[in-house]
């Protein structure tokens, strides 16, 4: 075993005994929710407990009928606008129709105020922790041959939990929670993954790539194509990591040009496999897919030919495909009424890449907390329990997707309760439809700052965008999905103390909760990145003369 | 008989005469189109002749059924946004759910590229004509007390030619056409109308205005208010005119702000009432229904109670309303199977009135070239002929809407020779689904100038929008509807040349059939605007000391 290898074992094997020591502490008390949240469960304490009465007799229902809790899906696409799907206003109008997610949501309940972190590897830790990014130290997407930022082995993620509480799990995807040991899915509570070593699999950091690549000949319409950079630039991806709970993980193959742009279509092969072997069994699965990304480089060649030309388009509508194919699988094995999917995008457009990185009519992108940023679809569908055909207005934050999932395994005991638990049980909101969310506001932070809050219709920024005007943007956003008329008085004066009040709670409570800080670091490369070392280029082809 | 209305008698007269003419000369040869339809007409010639055999053996089909031509009902709404309509993926979001035109989409055929001109008057003398509003000479929505400029006597309108074919005509709502005898809607082919005097009826022109009017209360989380001018500023219009053909229009009632805000529902009465009387006609019937619009003034009191609580979001509900209750009572007469109905906006938001006048995720509103001043909804419904649930990206114009509808009518022989008709017949679209739209093609015009060009996915704009640049925008609307990245090289290198040779075309086609020219004017007031003539105020209440 090469020394590397060596010290990943011995940190694993700590990491792993340290994990099985914590996840037996059981928490008691009630869950200790963000300030808003708690106000909010004191003024509806009622009415929600009567929603949860008629939602525990519909799960308990559903339990008779099945014999065991439901089985539960997410997949986690990457970096879709808001208006990018059919049923949101895109489709074929982006040039790349989304037939199966239009039919998912058509059978299912289509999210319109739904809120992701504002970049991957935060929208992750959200999903897996039910804590905002901000909370958990994952305040950026962690950078390929980053270390020290990820999900830490302090976090009680999803997937502990389900397992924890008899749940089968798997992983397959994009990770980009981490590239060290402590943050692999196999350390926090997955019994089998399959993922790409080192944060995000984008091509351009592969240790395999070469700047003359072809990536996909995304030219004329599409428009011009960006390459990787020069070969062999030593980054920390490359590889196709697998393993079991409690095994090192091996890296079963190396990704090239090839397997790259069909890494996507492969994830869902394997989702369609571990369904299919666990249909069968007496305990319940958490599945979770997430795609590697609409970034420039990596469609499938059977996806290419769209009216876009755009490499965003050809993985939109393979990543479509990929969704059916799921679904599909679920209601051939007969257990489509016994499984919760959620879908939903992690980000919105990344426009560095425009136009081979999705797209929104929302203002803003990934990293910005303009709600082209934030604001991103989502799906739930669950035929029998979720009635079809329902998009609800009600504010929904990817944080909430974990307490819900944890809710409708029964579960909930297994939460920590020494920490802000953000997310929200929506389940009332999926079983019972729209006016049931329990969350009616929104916390916009990026890179561990709140930039500005949402209360209902009205959204207001912490800070004047332009310092000269003096004055906050405060946006009504039924008025104003686009943000184009910041007035603070037209439409913010009549709820200016009730959000100064709103923030000042959110802010004391975090003195009271202190955040995460992890610090994250550079290591050296193995081969130093060193202009002198360039070796001086010869044409392999020179006329002598 | 006071001398302006002796006047107007004799004016009317003479235009009736010249109509009476003018109407006789049945046209022969092919129909003029612009010259990029000419083209396509050369290239398609078989595909589209084969498509029209089956279009006629439908219609055939239907009429034989029915025994009559089909009857044809054109609702034009004011100032909506392309993103405003729940199927279009506004509705609740924005405080404003739209079931009756959800359901009209889900039932029919919803356009996703529909184009209408980027202003009110422009687009109803397009639709009435078949003609480009540069073409006709209304190049701007005619302004109240304006004179010279509206529908003149040498256009041959749409209900002219359903007229001379046999339809029965009624046209009920805003004309906004020109205030002028020879304009009025009685004069071009309405056997019976009735419609608000002197162009946009907007209440802040309307002679019984008065400064502290009680607009409909929309504060707070509406915005704040504004009022119309002092009390009894002169302008001409204030009343409901109503006429039959051949006969001089009378002032049937003076709006009063209460008045005011019910009207667009009185108007759906009225044309609920011509259905009823109609519906049992061997006679087929064409009936316009148009709005007054979306603009701060004028909601009825019953639809104010929105989410959003602003004036667009009431009149939205109310006109979602009003459709719903005219095609309940085609069904309800049964004759719905053979009436096609066809509903647009007639231009983009108008964000001066901003939150009360419309909205759009798309850039730009009413009087722009952007997507968002031109590109809006569209629905056409004919249960039965129409399949359910299409929703066609084809390129559409609004001038599109008067070639189908006289197809529909069996009259395409009354169409002029003389002229070039940009309106292409769209039947084949409605009948047989997406992709078979002859156009694919769009004229960016404002104010008579040609600013942009559409081609398939890609639009140029005529002029470096940023001097500094020195490069045109060339935008792909796959890529980016909202027109954020306007790279001449990366979208539209490919296709200059024959964007080039399009638009060099199409001007060449203007020099050999010369535009209209209008001159329009403002004619003395009766009461001239003289600041130094207004009476001393003295307030009711003054104390004694």
């Amino acid at each position: 075993m090469p020394p590397v290898r060596a010290i990943r074992s011995i940190v694993f094997a700590l990491v792993a005994a340290f994990l099985t020591v914590s996840s037996q502490a059981l928490a008691e008390g009630p869950i200790i929710h963000e300030s808003e949240t708690r106000r909010m469960q004191e003024v509806f304490a009622d009415q929600w407990a009567a929603d949860d009465k008629i939602v525990a007799e519909k799960l308990a229902a559903l339990e008779a009928k099945f014999g065991q809790r439901p089985n539960i899906v997410y997949i986690l696409a990457d970096d879709i606008g808001y208006t990018e799907l059919g049923s949101y206003g895109g489709g074929k109008i982006r040039g790349a129709p989304t037939e199966s997610l239009d039919q998912m949501a058509e059978e299912g309940m289509r999210f319109l105020s739904f809120y992701s972190e504002v970049e991957c590897s935060p929208s992750r830790a959200a999903l897996l922790t039910g804590r905002r990014a901000f909370r958990t130290g994952v305040n950026d997407a962690v950078w390929p041959g980053m270390k020290g930022e990820g999900l830490v082995a302090e976090e009680k993620s999803l997937a502990a939990i389900l397992s924890s509480a008899g749940y089968y799990t798997g992983h397959f995807g994009k990770w980009h929670l981490g590239g060290e040991e402590e943050h692999y899915p196999t350390n926090h509570g997955f019994d089998e993954a399959e993922w790409s070593e080192g944060n995000p699999p984008w091509w351009v950091f592969n240790r395999n790539a070469k700047g003359t690549d072809d990536v996909g000949g995304f030219t004329q319409r599409g428009g011009i194509m960006n390459h990787p950079g020069p070969e062999g630039f030593p980054y920390d991806t490359g590889g196709v990591m697998r393993a079991k709970k409690g095994e090192e993980p091996q890296i079963v193959y190396e990704l090239s040009m090839e397997k790259y742009n069909t890494y996507d279509s492969e994830v869902a092969d394997l989702a369609i496999d571990f369904i299919k072997r666990r249909a069968g069994s007496d305990q319940p699965f958490f599945l979770n897919v997430w795609g590697k990304g609409n970034h420039f480089w990596g469609a499938h060649p059977d996806f290419r030919d769209t009216p876009a030309q755009t490499n965003t388009a050809a993985q939109m509508v393979e990543h479509d495909y990929n969704v059916g194919r799921i679904l599909q699988t679920l209601t051939e094995m007969g257990i489509a009424e016994n499984t919760l999917v959620i879908w939903s995008s992690d980000n919105g457009p990344h426009y560095a890449f425009h136009p081979h990185g999705g797209y929104s009519l929302l203002p803003g992108g990934k990293g910005e907390t303009l709600e082209g940023g934030v604001r991103v679809p989502s799906i739930a569908w669950w035929p029998g329990m979720i009635e079809a055909g329902q998009d609800p207005l009600d504010v929904v934050a990817i944080a909430d997707w974990f307490t819900t999932m944890v809710r409708v395994a029964d579960a909930m005991d297994e939460i920590p309760r020494d920490r802000v638990i953000d997310g929200v049980d929506q389940t009332s909101l999926l079983l019972m439809g729209e006016g049931k969310s329990c969350r009616d506001h929104m916390f916009y932070y990026a890179k561990g700052k709140l930039e500005a809050v949402r209360k209902d219709q009205v959204k207001m920024y912490m800070k004047p965008k332009n310092p000269n005007l003096k004055f906050v943007e405060v946006i009504n956003l039924y008025h104003d999905p686009a943000e184009r008329f910041g007035n603070e008085v037209e439409n913010g004066l009549w709820a200016g103390a009730g959000l100064g009040r709103l923030i000042q709670e959110h802010l004391k409570q975090i003195e009271e909760y202190p955040v995460r800080k992890l610090q994250s670091y550079w290591p050296e490369f193995d081969r130093s990145f060193d202009p002198e070392a360039t070796p001086v280029y010869k044409p392999k082809k020179q006329v002598e003369w």
